[in-house]
């Protein structure tokens, strides 16, 4: 079964947990919608690849009980980002938002459901290190420090800017290495440059496709951050000036990698994972 | 120390977790306000209630952590429900409910900040039944039985009103019973009914309240099931037929409780709530 297939069968799982079949129709529908065709489940990948480099060939039962509440934190903070009071999004992944089809409450609801599928999971698959594992997503997603946080600071007057790139983007992708590591056993102490530093990247790369790419490119409504007043890395520094920074931020996740088992792979992994974070035409612009 | 300051005191470390003080002001505001002064603490009371009479004098240390988990996911649904697309209420408990003063943004993210801390807490502080807990909490929450599937079948055109009751009121009553005796390592098996009658007897007072107290006596708008088109016992049986049924209901919680070390002390609690539930001069009114 490849990777994709694994992810997917525990989010199926996780969505429908076995019971009886007598969820309310749109709320079980909206979390479908959410949660499927996903997008390229980058953070679950990160925490399954960094599993296997920490202990080649081992059992990844935690890791991907683990890989399967990333995803569902993830989809969970998409769904609210994009109500009418956060970004007003009205398609996301290339359809419509959830709250376009099943209307604001449903939208509401599976957010929260999704939060509580995530630690269900967790509480139901990973057989070892359930407790380490619900430690790192809360983290990643409570405040001080995680997601929910890092939204918030969009209510304040005055942003702290490291903090909210941190907390909004880079805490899902450190939840992500320091859950790989800790699901196989290993310390996480290492890992969390490496998610940190891939966490600035993809929040350039966000920035750099949302100022450069058309809505049917990018699946969603573009020039989102100016719309919204949002501080973005490419008013700041310029289309130019942006690349830059992504490329040395994939180049500071690479060489963060700590000694392990399979720290040349996890690289490789790294730098392909950059040429499909870039857009194509954007590149060749700028090179 | 008092039940309430155990309570507050796990609730307080809920809160603010021990780490360095850099969550975004509003959102930390938000959760203070939407925690304290807490409503009666129901739901963690019958949880420690539960606990103490399956096992007295034994160590409350995974009830309490159970009891400030139900608070939270409890405070998290009243914070959404309060939001514009549910009932659009500007009070609760007596003062302006978290939309008002914060804005709808931070409402949504300090109720999904709620909902992850809970099961954060359960991590950090139920040494024992950790597992188990979460799993509790997780159905009591999650689709297709817990609170957010109750609130879903709101967004239906047709509703199934034993799903909906049960889900949306009953679910966290039934998770308060069988944390309590899940916490102190007796089986929750018997203890489901208590928390079903005890979820209908609340849901029966909520709509006798609703239905004949004023916004300053109840701390809310009134007549919010009215207003929102939902379906409320005193439509269906009159005021008169609601106090009987919710006489009916306290009677049967009551007798449901098993047979254990306290069974008896529990169903004088119980009368006694029951006392507290149902508004003086309605009393007087039926009687």
């Amino acid at each position: 079964m490849t990777v994709d297939a694994q992810i997917s069968a525990y989010l199926e799982q996780a969505l429908c947990t076995g019971k009886a079949d007598n969820c309310p129709p749109k709320l079980k529908s909206a979390l479908q919608h959410a949660v499927f065709p996903g997008g390229a489940r980058v953070r679950p990948k990160l925490c399954l690849a960094v599993a296997s480099a920490c202990e080649p060939g081992v059992d990844l039962s935690d890791a991907l009980a683990a890989a399967a509440a990333l995803e569902l934190l993830h989809c969970a903070s998409l769904v609210h980002d994009d109500l009418p009071c956060f970004d007003d999004a009205d398609q996301r992944r290339g359809k419509a938002s959830v709250h376009i089809r099943y209307g604001e409450p449903i939208a509401v609801l599976a957010g929260d459901a999704m939060i509580v599928l995530a630690f269900q999971t967790l509480a139901l698959k990973a057989p070892t290190y359930f407790r380490e594992l619900t430690l790192v997503m809360a983290d990643a997603t409570a405040p001080p420090n995680g997601i929910c946080a890092g939204q918030a600071w969009e209510s304040e007057a005055e942003i702290d800017l490291e903090a909210y790139h941190n907390s909004k983007t880079a805490a899902l992708f450190v939840a992500a290495t320091r859950a790989g590591a800790v699901s196989v056993g290993a310390s996480d102490a290492g890992w969390r440059p490496l998610g940190e530093y891939l966490g600035q990247a993809y929040q350039l790369a966000d920035d750099l496709r949302d100022a450069v790419l058309s809505p049917e490119d990018l699946g969603k409504p573009a020039k989102q951050d100016t719309r919204n007043c949002r501080p973005s890395a490419v008013e700041s520094y310029g289309v130019s000036g942006t690349y830059q920074r992504l490329r040395g931020a994939i180049e500071a996740a690479a060489d963060s990698v700590p000694l392990c088992a399979g720290t040349e792979s996890l690289r490789q992994l790294i730098h392909a994972q950059a040429v499909r974070l870039t857009p194509e035409h954007l590149v060749q612009d700028v090179a």
